[in-house]
Parts: structure tokens; sequence; C-alpha cells
């Protein structure tokens, strides 16, 4: 942390500066510099919480060094996390395809979908039970019924189910049907929820919040694995952005950044980047060539009468597509 | 491109925007509503301007899409909700000063900002039992310690007091306690928080999330008004861009598009849209000219010691000028 | 400017950043810190191309401390500048409002509309006699056609006027007629013909660019003031976001940003910001209780048939009770 | 809300819409458009969802106002339009990748990092000899020196070259010059220069704005085709948003966008999208397996040394890892 004076500071106002480090239990150090005197804040264990000297008198600016996190961190932990799933892995060299409607509807409907996307390649089965809608009018989706139904796919079809777990008091409900618990974009930041997490005994799809910062968003997983679960997997699903052509626009080179930072696993969710079904190709292709763990795609058999997302979901012949592509890219890093 | 007619729209004004979209050499072709008329542009080559005609007398809007918001829109209910507590009324002329500490911290703490802020003429007094923190390291807030606190707090000042709730969990404990709920930004889509909210008996202040549309804001408190409960503040607290010299971009004209929109009472944080002491002053100004039903403002009285937000706070000093200023301004629009 | 390295950065690393730096001449420091080692860049004069080391081996990051801009900022000198037109100043105490209609679209268009403005007190006269349009099929202004309609407003009203110049090749002729000399939102970083505008010999209003950062902004005035021209009013007049109530969002933050860091006059255009004539009002008074020097608003004697911007124009008798409510809140601030 | 159908699109799936907006208890009127079928959906009571009808067959938007765009359009014309440059051919499906310094330094410079990207594949030479900055303190390229340098390249390894044009003033010279004539990110709105583009007879390489829509973009492009000059290649490089982990934010669906809506080739610039070295490959091979139609990539062989963008170019080692990557993964398109 440097602590940036303004050029007019008195001595006495960087005195009081060097003072109020102090007090905390840091070393400060003056350091002159060309036009302003700086005050750097050495031998402090992990971070420190800029707005403590942001607004005292004479600071210019304050500029913190070191990152906030610390167990996600690849720093903490070099390797990278492998989470296994049955016989799945997800983090290694490998690409873990997640398919399915974006909510259960009906058994039917599930395993009709359930078996498109199993036989076109797919290695996990999603779909929502609980959903999340921006308007209190709009279905809300099955409940428990819904997760009957995931645990009836996983059965019949042996994919492992990955669906979304909205608040506490459905949590161990969640937990005991799904093989990954999802935390959706609007709950990235809900503490209380990711806390449970990090108490759950399977692992956890954290998806990214619609305006949060890589540094939010690992901060959102230190919160699990500070609880005790290290079982996270992170997924980019778009940020959001004056851009009005998608429904969000996809931060590719988060995938990058969050591999460079973080051990854990990223996966990319296009269906909701891209918000329309012509996208969703071209963002998957591009999410593998940028070298994430997996992609997350929202299939239905009709989606003209999808009870919600079906402009963004594919039809089963372009996902049967999408999937040997993505093969034939995923070759290319497999060697 | 449809040009939607307000619902009380005269038959005059129709004819009048029918005159004028014939003018510009398209066909206009008149289509009875639900609620309203629209006139549909036919015949156009190429694109229509929307611009030409989005603010002709009696026009609503041109893009056709009705809100999907209802309880909660003006068009249902007219009159400005007027919210009670105690002798003070929110929604109305007056203006709602609420202010204190980030995080009540100690019972000493807060009585001497209490005292400190009653003296220059706060209505409610604020300050975080449970804090939503971005870092699992960080100052959680004193829990139900912090209500007992609040709670003396309103005995011995006489002024309500509004605290934040973070879960489903503590929402009765917190409801005991509060004056007024607060549902924070991350929440703002906790949608089994909202619903809570919608059974509580005491009103809701509903942040904006940072990179919430005002449809999405006003569909998450119509989650609430659906429950049951109509007593809703809406705290615009600055959104998300690439803007990097405030914490957030105070988004003023959420003010005069809510109070259009909704009947519900809008105030607004000004110490979160800041980040910094020294906006303070001018953003809260420009929202007491911006017509905004309220502010809340932090305010401490040691903020160099604060464990939370002390680069936002105002000193006790800066407070009072402030608040005389605030009055000063807000006596303009009185009369 | 601090040069952060790796927590595994080996010493060989940071001799080669250090030798880096002197190379260029600068002075560096090695910074021990809690877990990793910095290097300062110290006794530049002005700033260091941050760049230049970012991707050093074994280099974090690179954080820049001092301020890019010279000329424009309140450090190199610290009393306002006041900018004198006639009887006119701006950047004092005093409010300036500048009126006029988008375009010049006739001679009796421009005179009726300046009667009108110059009735409700405005100062300045504005309208466009060269158009940036998106479109390239969209009506582009009169040119010099309108130039000569402003000289004929300037005579008989005796207001001063406000034009924008789109390029180098007519700002000869602008700056003939033009009083104040307007360089538009699109072109904040053409930087030929802000040199050019560093030579003329009237002011320039510089308006913000659309994704400006404050510090580009400045930066651009930097290129005007280096030419020789120290006659520059900075125009806030929105930035994109994800926002979709108004056309823009105005940064109310930025009038006490920039007046804290620059000896420049900063006023602001609330029409463009809001693109909806609902607006314009609220965001003007906004930005007189944030201390703006002055107000640019767009007022239409019949914006129903305006050739562009005809929705965010306020009709005469709007625009005369707003400059009432303008100067009733400035008087707030006058004595 | 207006369903607006496909200018293809068959009686059957005209009928089928409205089957399904009757289904969905509304009343659908079909209503006959300039150029295509219109169905507008009356009678509903509050909103409509969108995507209900956004994806089914035929449909093309369900947002009523046709592209403001003409002849850049596919609609107007639908097949692809090929650039040629020698024997060269940009929009097809090939791949084009552009490579070379930020700017020009010297002709050793110059040649150096030529001879390097040409053995590696590379088939167009790109290198700045006017340089926009932001500053007027930095470097600001060398000029038709600069120029004179890249026409030394090309004759010497055969590659064409690509050069920004700053303003009106250098035009005629840097065409000369110029194989591809750039217009820079900060230009794109700059009237007069698309003008002078679209009377030039070389191919303009129009680069995005930092906050342009794709449909701004597609009128800026227009604005030149309108000239006359139809050879324009549009450049994604990333757009300015809340993301502070790469320097702007590459818009990966652009592409795809693109590529349906016009019939312009479209190139990226991953090195000003990342900022940072490291992000260029993953960024690179994204944009490739989004099927953009070609790559510009900084490159240099001392870019600690850069006098500008040095941290984002690759090293020539790198760039040559790269070309083989990019190689192997085009090779699946090209079947």
């Amino acid at each position: 942390m440097l602590v940036v004076m303004n050029h007019l500071a008195t001595q006495e106002q960087i005195n009081y500066v060097v003072e109020s480090i102090e007090k905390r239990g840091y070393t400060a150090r003056t350091i002159p510099g060309g036009e302003r005197v700086s005050i750097g804040i050495l031998y402090n264990k992990g971070s420190v919480d800029a707005s403590l000297f942001q607004a005292l008198p004479g600071v210019k600016e304050v500029i913190p060094i070191t990152r906030p996190y610390k167990q996600v961190s690849r720093e903490f932990k070099p390797d990278n996390t492998i989470i296994r799933i049955g016989n799945l892995t997800i983090g290694g060299k490998n690409l873990i395809i997640m398919a399915g409607p974006c909510a259960i509807e009906s058994e039917k409907q599930a395993m009709t979908i359930a078996n498109h996307v199993a036989s076109s390649g797919a290695h996990i089965f999603r779909g929502g039970a609980f959903k999340p809608r921006t308007s209190p009018y709009s279905f809300q989706g099955l409940g428990e019924k819904g997760l009957q139904i995931l645990a009836k796919v996983r059965k019949e079809t042996g994919m492992p189910v990955v669906t979304e777990v909205m608040d506490f008091q459905n949590f161990d409900l969640v937990e005991e049907y799904a093989d990954i618990v999802q935390i959706g974009t609007r709950n990235m930041q809900n503490f209380s929820l990711l806390r449970r997490a990090g108490k759950a005994k399977k692992p956890i799809l954290l998806k990214r919040g619609m305006a949060a910062t890589i540094q939010e968003w690992l901060m959102a997983a230190e919160y699990i694995l500070e609880e005790g679960n290290t079982q996270v997997i992170l997924c980019e699903r778009g940020v959001r952005t004056f851009v009005n052509h998608s429904r969000n626009t996809l931060d590719i080179s988060a995938i990058p950044v969050v591999r460079k930072e973080s051990h854990l696993p990223i996966i990319v969710d296009p269906s909701h980047a891209a918000g329309i079904r012509d996208q969703v190709e071209p963002l998957s292709l591009a999410s593998v060539a940028a070298e994430a763990h997996g992609l997350m795609i929202e299939v239905h058999h009709a989606p003209d009468e999808a009870l919600s997302d079906g402009a963004q979901s594919l039809y089963p012949d372009q996902f049967d597509i999408l999937c040997k592509k993505i093969r034939a890219m995923h070759a290319l890093f497999d060697k």
C-alpha cells in the first residue's frame, strides 16, 4: 500500500499519516518523489484497507499493492485445483461441457433434452429448479419437483447435474440433489449464501456478478474457501456494458486473467452472455480458444415454447454441430 | 415503429401525431390497445427517427413495449406513496435526512455521532449492524449487539433508525429493532429476501443494484409490493461505469425518471456514490436540486479511525454546514 | 511512479528493472514490502510513461503517481481561469447560461429563439452551423450561411455566440464568426483540431468525450494550452454507460473533481446528457447545485419540427421557468 | 410490439408467428411494410416478452425500428465484400495477419521487426507514422519520414503496409504511401475525415470507437461508402467498460453481429484490447475462433525500449508461436 501525499502537503500532515499507519500496527516508510512525498506501508501480512488513509489531511490518493485475496490466489496454491465429480475432472487439460435447458419444465422436457445433449457429448446436465426472475410474475421454476426430475435424469443418463440454489433456506435441499451447486450472478455477493456454500460437501459453481471486477469475484470465492470448501468453479457469463447487440458483453480476457491469478477452474456460459442463439456458437468457440476449462450451454428441443430464455437456447441439432467443432478445436490444445 | 400515446391523451393529440407522421411521408395506422391508443408507422423505407415523435403532446414513448411492472407504477397508483414513521413522513414535499456512521462500532461511537447529527437536523439515524463486505477478512459488523445500540440511540435521541438486513435468517431480528429495514445494493435481486421484505410490517429501503436498470430496480420493488408491503423507499446510490474518479457514478436522472414512473419515494445516498468525502456535499446538493425525497449520508466523528468507509464519511462539522445548505436549497422547492 | 514486482521476482529481475529506469534518466529506489518488492521512480519532472516498465520480466504492475497534465492543473496555476467575452466572465462566481437551438435552421428560427432566450436571461446564444451527425443522410447544418445568421443574432440581440467547429478546414471560418468555438464530444481527441484550437484567438469550449476519463479530457485541454491558447471552457455532457433511461449519464461528480484538479471553468450541457426534455430541468438544477460555472441548454420554439434533437429541446416557456429557478438557486451560492 | 420478419420469410413462417402470438392470448395484425412484413401484437395487457418471438423461424427482430444504415448492410449487398491488395484478399475464407510495431521509430527498428513478422507468416506490415497520443508530451511519430520507412519495408519484404491517418491535411500524403489507410478509434466519428476517406483510392481500415455501438460504427462506414469508396475493413479493438484488468474489453460478439449485418470484412486488434502482452494470444485465438477475417497484432523486437505501447507488444518469438497456433486453428474453418 502506498499513500501518495499532495504536492503541498505539510511536514505535519506527513507525520500524521505516518503515525496513523503505525497506530494500526504497520511500518511506514517515507519515500521522496519528483514532486511529492509518498509513504509506503510495509511488512503488512495480507491486505490493508485503503479507505483507512484515503481521506487523511494532505493525502492525494492511496494505492493498494498487495492483492486482497489469499486462498483463491495462485501465489497461495500454485497448482490448478482439479475438481472430481464421479469420473469427470474439471480444471485440468480436458474440456467439460455442461448443457441443458434454462429451466426444468417437466420430466418429459428434461429427459428429451438430456438424451439429446448426452448423445452429442455433453458431460454434465444443467437445468434450473429454482429460477431467479426479474419479474415476480414470470415462471419461477418447479422447485423440489424440478430437483427430483434432475435426479431422474442423472439416474437414466449417468450425467451429473448442476442446478442453482437461490437462498439459504433451500440450500440443504439443493445440495442433496445436485452434483454441483450453482450460485447465480445476482447472488455473487450474497455473503450468507457464500458462507453456507463454504460448508457444503458439493462443488460450487460461482457465476460472476453482472458488474463485478475479477477481484470482487475472487473475493466472493474466498468467502467459500474460507469456510472450508475448496471446490469452486468460476463461471464467466458476460458483464453489463453500454453494448446493446448482446444481452451482456462476454469478457474473454477474464479467462487468462483468472487462470493467472487463481488456481480455480474457469468455465464460460456463452448463452447468458449472448442472449440470442446466433451468437452462442462463436462465443463458445472463442471461449475454448482462450482456454476455458469448460462451457455451460442452454439447449432446448422446442425453444419457441420454452418458459424462459428460449431465444438464447440452441436447438439440439445446433448443439450437436457445436460439440463437434468444440472437440476439434480443443484437440489443438490437448497435445 | 409504434408511437404509444399517454393513457389520458385526447383525440386531438392523437390526431396531431397522425398528422405529424403523415407530414413526414409515412402512413399512420391507429391501433387500439389494452389501456391506451398506439399509432403504427407503416410503409417507411428505412428507419424512422424516434425522436421525431417522442416529444409530441400526448406521446408516452416511441418504443412499443409497455412496462413490465404494475403495482409500483404511477399509472397503477397516481398519488405519491407517503411513508409515515412516527411523526415523520417520507415521499411528500419535505426532505428527510438520514445520517450516521457506515457501521455501528460501539455504543460510545454511535451515541456521539447520533448526538452530532441530531443537533444538525438529521431526522433518522443510520448505522450498520450486519455489514456486507467484499472481503471475508474485513469487519463484518457487531450483529445483534449493534441492533441493541441502535435501539438505545433511538430511545435517547428520539430518532428512528434504519439498518441493513443481509439475509432471510436475520430478518426477524432486524425487523424487531429497525424502524426502516434496508436491503443493500448487492441484494437488490435476492428474490427470497425481497419476498420476506414483502411480508414485513416495517418500511423497506431498497438500494439500487450496482448495474441495475431502473426497470429492474422497480421490478425488485414489485416483488415486495406483490407480497403485501407497499411501504418501499427507493435509494439511488450510484452505478458502476468506466468512470474512475468516484467510487460509483451517481445517476441523477434516476430521480425524475423514478418520480415519473412510480409513486414510491426516492432518496439518494451520496456517500456510496462518491466514495470520497470531497464529493459528498456537491452530490447531496445536486440530489436535493433534482428533487429527491431525502438523503442518506455517512457521518463519523473520527473517520480516520472508522472500521469501514472512513474516507467517504463527513466530519460532524462538515455535515452541519451541509445541512444548512440543504435546508436553504430545499426551501426553494417548499413554496 | 511505482513498479510493483511479483512476489517471486528474482534479484536479477529487480536489478534489470532498476537498470531500465536509470537508462531512461530517472532515479530508482527499491522499497521492500510485506510480500514483495516495489521500485519507486524518483525525481522525474512531469509524468513517466507506465507502459515503459509494465511488461518487464518479474513486474506485476506499474502504478502512476504524478498526474500527466501540467498547464491545466490547479497545482500549476492555483487561481481560477476567468474567461472574458465582452462584458461577460466565465469561471468566476457568476453563472453563465448559454441557450439556443441544436442547429441553426433559418434566420427566422434563430432570431425567434434568440429573442426568447435573451428575454429569459440567457447570456450567450448557441446554435450549430456545422453538425456532426451519426448518419450521412441526416441534416448536416447550414454551414457558412448558419454562421452568418449567428452573426446577425449577435448584432441584433447583443449576445455573444458559441458554435461548433467540426474540422481543421473550416476552423478559420468558424473562428471568424464565433465568440466561443466549440469542439464536440466526437472530436475531443482529434488532436490536429486541438492543436489548431491552441492557435486560435477565441476561447474554446471543449466537450467531454463520450467515454473519456477526466484525465483524458484534461489532457485534451492540455493540447490547446500547450499551443498557447489558455482560454478553455470544459463542458460535461454525460458519458456512455449501460443506463438506458437517459441518452447519456450525467457525471455530476465531474464538476467538483474538475474544479479541484484544474483552474479551467466547467459548465454542463444537460440537454445532451438527458436526450429527453423532461430531464433537462432537474439536471440543470443539479448542475447549478454542484457549482458548475454555467449551463448550455437547447431551446426550440417548435421542437416538434426541429431538424435535430427536438426531443431534448425545451419550449421557450419551460426555459423561462427554468431560468427563474436557476437564478434563485444560484443566489444561494452568490453570497 | 412489432415482430419484424426476415425479408425472405415465407408465408408459412408468417403464419406460424401469427399463430404463436394468438396462442399466447394476444391479437396479431399483419402489417405490410416497405421491404418486409411485420406483425403487430395488439390488445395485450401489460408487456409482452420480446424473447417469446425473437427467435421464431423467419423473425428478424422484435424491436420495430429498421436499421438506419443502407449501403453497408448485408440486405443491400448480400455477398461479402472482398478487398484485394496485390495478391492478398481480405473478407473471404482466408485469414489475414497484420503485424508490426505500434510506431515506426527508425528504419532499423522497422526493418528488423518486418523481417521477423514476415518470416512468421504475417501478410501485411503495420506501423504508425502519425500517432494520436493522449498527451501532447508523448512521442508523436516520425511523420513523413515514417511513411518513407514503410515504403522501404514494402519494397524489401513485399508486404503491403497499413498506417494511420490522423487528419484531413495529411490524407494525401498517407494515401500516397499506404496500401491500407487506417482511421483510428478516436477519429471514428470525425466525419470530415470519413468523407475524405470516401474519396480515397485505397482501402480504409476503420477502427471501432471506444464507446461506439455497432450501429454507430456501421454508420461511420456508411459515410465512406456514400462518398464512393466501398473498400472498408472494420476493426474491433475493444470497448471501454468498468472492467479494469484489460485496457479495453474485447467485444467478441461484434464479430458475428457485424458479419450478419454487413458485407464488410471485420478484423480484430487484440493488442489494444488487451493492453498487456499476456492477453494477446488468448484474445487472438478467440477472435479466430469467432471467425474474424483477420488480426492486427503489435510486435516489437525490443518492447522494453519501445517509444509507445511496449507493454502490449509481443516479442518476435511469441508472435511466431502465435502464428502457428492461429494457422492450426484457422485450418479448422478452412475446410
